[in-house]
Formats: structure tokens, C-alpha cells, sequence
């Protein structure tokens, strides 16, 4: 069998490395069918000396083609394509190697199909479709609902704890898949003393926001058949997380813009229940005391769980926001959720879940297992924020400005808007609900917001089912008084165009 | 009806706000049925003058508990425990709040049954009870597989590049679900250059470590029915992602410590085989070219997809890396995972997929959805020392010191141990498989290191099913040599003594 002739086929220019253009070349020609099985290749003493390369830097290539499979030594009598490629090399094998020059594509000597198709792709699941079409979302524009002040974070003070943590060996390797000891700590000082919460750090897991921890929870909880209560309207992550191994969400009603708990019997048995007791989301309710009680007497009777998510009770503006459902009574039936995506900075991914002890484990091995785990230095920073009493000093400014915030909003609505949508008065914290009083397309209105790089989200988009309300969710702790002026005129411009 | 002598019932005191103190104590009452529903409060006039508070003390605890719904005020005839509360009231309420003293405990008036019992708890997976009672990780210690060697990071350098990034406005909101663009952009960069992958940055999805990646590819591939197939013995952590839906795990053998793609076909229909085609986790062998078409065309006859995990190809010591099977063809049907986690830090949790474009939806959906994105602080710093050229220097200065630890871990092995253990030649990169010549507990032995401060992992544990050879997996990267020392005549004394 004759030598191939490497030395008119190979080109060896610019800059890059010798040895690897060789490689690639010579590993790109054998891959596609150029230099057929068991062909014999040059002696790297004759290819050093026609390319005018280091017999070594040929050596190196023979050896880790070699090494790979590409080609194969036989005794004293040369360096031959492998000829186990002869049964392995498939038709789709066709293909360039990136970075591969391609002027070599049309002297190619085999005709080969194209590449083959890709097995089969998941389908994508009907609620991204349909959400994906309509509401598209950038979360870093000013009413984005959940987005803080960015411009009102002390972020010297923060960088100055960041530098405090930054060298710590201890915080450079792998961490408890529970989260940071000192953080869990911090967490529950804070969670019993502010939110009435009864737990100890061994309750607390700290997650990747509050969307983890849901997602956590739909993984330990739901099995074959279990039924998933949701506020309706309600929030559209805690939808997301706890539909996604298609389990049966049921849309539970509101009374006075918060859970209707004496609807609850009503819709038959369910395993989890996701409220937001304290703000309804996004409608802004509140459940009382007598509501509380009742909540967690259905779960004790239905052998449900109560997804208690504490969105952002840190900024009720009239009382101090009622205690967490979770601390009512001992052995509450209530995996609490909470975040520091608005205290703090959406940025960190961090939020936390409480549970009873029994409900830590499976939760833990979920975790692990998915492998969302929280970087070290974050959290070590958060804990030292916490500790200092800065977290505790920075939550009372946020809530003086995000008041300001909410009654110059309101003024902005009522000037600009009125007649056309009310405000629910309920709602505030860091957003707030404007109800249209005639039908519109709020979808349409939320993407003309958009054009005009403002945040919302229709209101329609936070019902399950047919039934709905249009109107914008609107979140203002991200805005200034120039984005509340331009928002509610562009929101009456195109309320009174005609459609 | 008289009204409740609240006066000689609370007891302030200590340094706690006053305010507080009253509203839990009342709260408290009315809610253990002490004070009971429709009785009568003293006035806040009459009360702030009985505790000697003011009375703006009283009426602040007064609205609170109106609001709450604890308390009501009908008209002009006072303040009374909320009627409702007679009907809601359960007979699991009694408990106490955090913080409030239990002194009371013993005049309660009406004897309550205990707490009731939680709901219904998750059941462990078979697989975490098993594991939890035989192999207890301490992911810090020496010689655990997988730990980077802390020492050699340049935490200085990378200090430095956190510092440029830390108070950037746009590394503080919401980040792209997909992962921080100029980190994808370096990420694909360094895989086309140095693994051969065929990517651009709009199929690199940013995810916490690999294991994210694992459980997102289950989340996005299984459907009901679906069979992994799973080297056998092989990656413990990929078993978990892919067997959290309760999927088949099929084992796949080796031959010569790697994948027998031969083996293949006869094991049935695949939806996923994961493997780790450029050093076997935890035998260390390597697919050859032939192995490596075989492995794209089996993939390909049998509509399955194969997860490539390329765990620490950084670190090999002959010859350079083997290019990805992922970039061996176009289309191929291969979904590409690595981690920053053993070339930089644990600590940091960045891993990365690469996958076809038309797989890029679903994965990001099943992300968003799951709540586990990366802090952008620090994913703009690894793009930034990818892009400094730093990450480079730090692997060519980390795949030296690995060597010198490998031979010196090697050699130890053979002065200690000579006899009892073969260590399997394959295994390099971070660390060395040793094969025990004797049929021992290699569980007990790992304790026994353990019980040393010396890490490990049972090569037995690596195995699913019934069959197992024994011995250890030891990460030799994060050990000195006095730790090697001492390991290895720790094995040697335990295999001595008789048991």
C-alpha cells in the first residue's frame, strides 16, 4: 500500500501552534474518510523534513494520535490510520472540527450524507409556550414587581464584609448542603424575633431564592395523584415550581383580596398548599387571626401542608406585619419560605426555608441531589450583615423609602389614571395592583409598557384557568418619581387611543 | 360581663421594647383560650395607668391586635377577644410563642390536649438511607475525591478581579437565566480550544457545579418509562441526579477501565447513558477514537442521548486530553458537563452544559423553574480571570503539582502498602483508585480513615447493584505529603490487625 501524501495536504501558517494544526488536520482527515483505514502514514523523520517542522513536534502528534485511536503503530513497519475505523466509522461521520480550515471540504473524496439528525428533543412543557409567547419579562426594568431600589443598597458597606470573608480558607471548599451554620443562625434570630417564626438553625436550609425552595418542596412532597392548591390569583413561580412534574394545580379562590379559607373543604383533598398569608400575592390581603386558626385546622384534618411564603413582609407601611402562620402554634403544619431577593439583592440567590425536623432530611437529600448549593462567600457576607445589625438598620430605611415610593405612585395614579384603573389599596409593600375598570388587553398594555423599557406584569397572567381580571401588577420600589410620571401618562396614552 | 384583670396577668420587664412585650403576652393569652373569645378588655387608659406604660404603648398593642384579628372594638363599649375565635379556635392550639416566658404555664385555666401530630412526612429514598448510615462525607477533609488543593489557588489574583467586579450596578439585579453572557462567551472559548467542543456561547448554560447540570438534563430528558444507562462502577452524584424521578438505572460495565461500548446494544432502549468517556469516574480509563464513533453511532441507532461528563480532563499527565466526544462530529448527540468546582474553587458552585441549540429551551425553562441561578458576582469574576488568561496559568500550574502529588502518592502506596492494595495505574488527574488484593470491608476502612481526619470514598459505594470489588477512592490533589504518610500507614495498620 502506497504512503499517503500528507506533505501536499496539509497547511501549516499563522500564528497557532505547530504541533496542533498538525493534529487537527491530520485527526480531521482520518475522521472523515480522507485517509481510509489501515492507509500507511509518512515516517515522522520524512514528514518533519518535508514540512520543514522538529521531528519532535511530529513525534508529539504520531504519540497522541496514537494514543487516542486515530492511528496505530505495526512493529518496525510504520504508522497506519487504525484499521478497527474501518467497522466503526458511520456514514454521519461527515464533519469539521472547529477551528479547521475548510478549503479541503470540496476535494473531499467520498461523497457522505449530511449529519444526522439529533435523537429527540424534549418538548417544551405548555405553560413556557404560552408564557414565552406573551409575557416576556426583563427583570432589571424600573416596576418590575419584585425588583428593590439597587440605587438604595449600601454596597460599601456590604463590600467592606465582603472583604472580610474573601481569604477565608474555610470558605473556599465544599460547605454543608444545609447552608453556612452562622447564616442559618442569623436567619433564625431573625425569623423568630421579626416574623414570630418558632424554629432553631437546625429547621433552617438555605436555598437559591424562594424559587428553590419551592421547587425543593414539590420534589419531597408530591407523589402519584397529589393535588396542589394555589391562590388564585397568585403567584406564578410557586405555579411553575410545583406544576413541574405535572401534578393537578387547583386554583383556590380569594375573599377581600386574600385566601378564602372557608372555600378550602370544598375542593376536595390536596398535599400542599401555596398562600401567601401576610400579603396575599398579588392582590395584598391579609388573613386574620380567625383565618389563621382555620388555615391550619384544614391542613391538620387533610393531611395538607402549608406552603407559608413570606414574600415581603419586611415592608408593611400601616402595622407591623402580623406574625408568620408558622409561629401561631407548636408543630404548625408549614413549610415557610422567604427571600433576600428583596431585602437585599436579587444578584445573591439566596433564600431560606423552615421546616419542622422530621421534613429537614428529605429536603436536604433533594438539595444535594439537584445540587443547588449557595457560594460560601455569599453567604458568610450575609451572615456578618445580619450579625452587624446592618440587615435589621437597612430594612428601616427600605421601608421608609418604599412608602414614600408607594404614596407618590399613588398620587402618579390618580392624576394620570383615574377612571381608568384603580389602585388595590391593599397591595403595597413594593408593588401595586392596578385593576382595570373596563375589559382591556393587559397583555397588549404590558408589552407597550415594554416598548417603552418599563417593567409590569398583566394581571391576567397570575390566574390559573379562564377567569381573570386584566389589569398590571406594577412593582415601584424600582422606580423613581420620572419613571412613575412616564409610566402613568404612556399607561393613559394608551388607554385612550382608540383599538 | 367583667372585664379580664390583664394587670396582675403581665409582667414587664428587662430590657425588651415594652410594646413587644404586651402584645406577645396578650396575644399569648387569647390565643393558649386563658383569655377567653367575647370578653372584655380593660381600656387603654385604664391599663397604661395599672402597668405604668403610656397609654400611646397600650393603644399601638390595642391596633395591632385589632388588626390581626385578636381583638375588637364594638363601638363605644370597649375592647373584646374576637367573638370568631370561639368557632376557629382548635383544640391543638395550645403552645407558646418564642420568647414568651412559660410562668404562666401552670394557672392555665383549661386543661388542652398536646400539639397534634404534622402531616405526613416524605419518606428518605432507599438510596440516601444507605448511604447516610455507611459513608459520611466531611467534603473538607484530605484526600476527599474531588477537593482541589486550596493552598495553590491565587486567591490574591482572584481577590483582585473581585474587587473590579463588586460594585457593578448590572451584577445586582436579576441575571439572564441562562448564565452571565461574558462568562458563556469565555466558557465556550476555552472548550473550543482546549476540549474540541463545537459550541457557541448561546448553547453554554451556567449551572451550579455539575450536578446541576445532571439534575436538569432528568428534569428536561425523563419521561415515564425511561431508562439511564450508568457506568458501572461509576459517578455516585450523576446516579443520584438521574435516579431522582424513580428512573431505571441500568448498569453498564467496562472493560479496561473504561465504558464497553460493545456492551451496549445488548442492555435494551436508552433514553440517557451518562459517562465519562475521557477518564472513567472512578477507574480512569479512556475511550479510544474507535470506542468513541462506536459510542455517537449506538447513541444515535437507539434515539438516546449520551451525558458526557468531562469531570477533570484538565489534569491529565501523558498525553494532552482526549478531544470531547462532544465535538468528534456536528450534531452530535452528546450533552456536554463540567464544573469550575476541581479547576477553581468548590466553594464557587459554577458548573456548565453545553447542549444542541434546540435543547437550550427546555434546559432554561427547567432552571428558571428550579430556581438555581449562580450569583452574578461570581460568574463575571470567572469570566474575567478566564479572559485575563489567569485560568490557564493556573491549570498548567495545578496539572504540574498534581503530577509531582500523583507520583508521590503512588510512591507511598508502594513503600506502605505493597501487597494489600494495587493502585490502578488509569486513575490519575486527582485521584487514585487502590484496588484491595483481598476481599475486605472497604466501608469500615474508609471510617477508620475518617476517624484519622483522612477522607476517602469506599470504591465498593461506586458500584450499583450487587457486584463490587473493594478498596478506596482517594483525592490525593488536596493531601501533603505528611498526609500521605500518614494515610497510608493508617491503611497499613488497619489491614494488619485482625478482625
Amino acid at each position: 500500500m502506497p504512503t499517503i501524501n500528507v506533505t501536499d495536504d496539509v497547511t501549516l501558517e499563522g500564528d497557532a501552534p505547530l504541533q496542533g494544526q498538525l493534529y487537527q488536520q491530520l485527526s480531521e482527515r482520518i475522521l472523515d474518510g480522507r485517509y481510509t483505514p489501515a492507509s500507511r502514514l509518512p515516517s515522522s523523520r520524512q514528514l518533519a523534513a518535508d514540512l520543514g517542522v522538529s521531528r519532535n513536534t511530529v513525534n508529539a502528534v504520531y504519540d497522541q494520535l496514537k494514543a487516542e485511536g486515530f492511528v496505530q503503530g505495526q512493529g518496525g513497519r510504520g504508522i497506519f490510520v487504525h484499521p478497527d475505523l474501518h467497522r466503526r466509522m458511520p456514514p454521519w461521520s461527515a464533519g469539521t472540527r472547529p477551528g479547521t480550515a475548510s478549503t479541503h471540504r470540496e476535494t473531499r473524496p467520498l461523497a457522505r450524507p449530511r449529519p444526522a439528525a439529533l435523537p429527540s428533543v424534549p418538548a417544551m412543557p405548555p405553560a413556557f409556550q404560552k408564557r414565552a409567547l406573551k409575557v416576556s419579562q426583563d427583570a432589571s426594568l424600573p416596576f418590575q414587581p419584585g425588583l428593590p431600589d439597587l440605587e438604595a443598597f449600601p454596597i460599601r458597606a456590604w463590600n467592606r464584609l465582603l472583604h472580610h470573608q474573601e481569604s477565608r480558607r474555610s470558605l473556599q471548599g465544599y460547605g454543608d448542603v444545609q447552608g453556612y451554620r452562622p447564616l442559618r443562625q442569623a436567619v433564625a434570630g431573625y425569623l423568630r424575633a421579626s416574623r414570630g417564626v418558632r424554629c432553631t438553625e437546625d429547621q433552617v436550609i438555605i436555598t437559591q431564592g424562594a424559587q428553590q425552595a419551592l421547587s425543593l418542596i414539590a420534589d419531597v412532597f408530591l407523589g402519584p395523584g397529589d393535588r396542589v392548591f394555589c391562590e388564585n390569583p397568585g403567584y406564578r413561580g410557586a405555579r411553575y415550581a410545583l406544576g413541574r412534574h405535572g401534578h393537578e394545580l387547583v386554583p383556590a379562590p380569594l375573599k377581600h383580596q386574600a385566601l378564602d379559607v372557608d372555600a378550602l373543604p370544598a375542593l376536595g383533598p390536596a398535599r400542599l398548599l401555596s398562600c401567601t398569608p401576610t400579603h396575599q400575592y398579588p392582590m395584598g390581603g391579609v388573613l386574620d387571626l380567625s383565618q389563621r386558626l382555620a388555615l391550619v385546622d384544614w391542613a391538620r384534618r387533610h393531611d395538607a401542608w402549608i406552603i407559608e411564603d413570606d414574600y415581603d413582609s419586611e415592608f408593611h407601611f400601616h402595622h407591623k406585619p402580623f406574625a408568620a402562620v408558622q409561629g401561631l402554634v407548636d408543630q404548625a403544619p408549614v413549610l415557610y419560605v422567604g427571600s433576600f431577593s428583596k431585602t437585599l439583592l436579587p444578584a445573591l440567590r439566596v433564600g431560606y426555608l423552615v421546616v419542622p425536623e422530621p421534613v429537614v432530611a428529605p429536603v436536604l437529600w433533594a438539595k444535594q441531589v439537584s445540587g443547588g448549593e449557595t457560594p460560601l462567600l455569599i453567604q458568610s457576607t450575609i451572615a456578618e450583615f445580619i450579625d452587624s445589625g446592618q440587615f435589621q438598620r437597612h430594612l428601616r430605611r427600605m421601608r421608609q423609602l418604599y412608602r414614600d415610593k408607594w404614596q407618590a405612585f399613588q398620587d402618579r395614579v390618580h392624576r394620570h389614571l383615574n377612571g381608568a384603573f384603580t389602585p388595590v389599596a391593599e397591595s403595597a409593600g413594593m408593588h401595586l395592583v392596578l385593576e382595570a375598570t373596563a375589559d382591556l388587553d393587559d397583555v397588549a398594555l404590558h408589552q407597550w409598557l415594554r416598548h417603552h423599557r418599563l417593567g409590569s406584569t398583566p394581571l391576567s397572567a397570575h390566574f390559573l384557568g379562564t377567569e381573570h381580571r386584566p389589569g398590571l401588577v406594577m412593582g415601584f420600589a424600582s422606580a423613581n418619581e420620572h419613571h412613575m410620571d412616564e409610566a402613568t401618562r404612556a399607561m393613559a396614552r394608551w388607554v385612550s387611543e382608540p383599538r
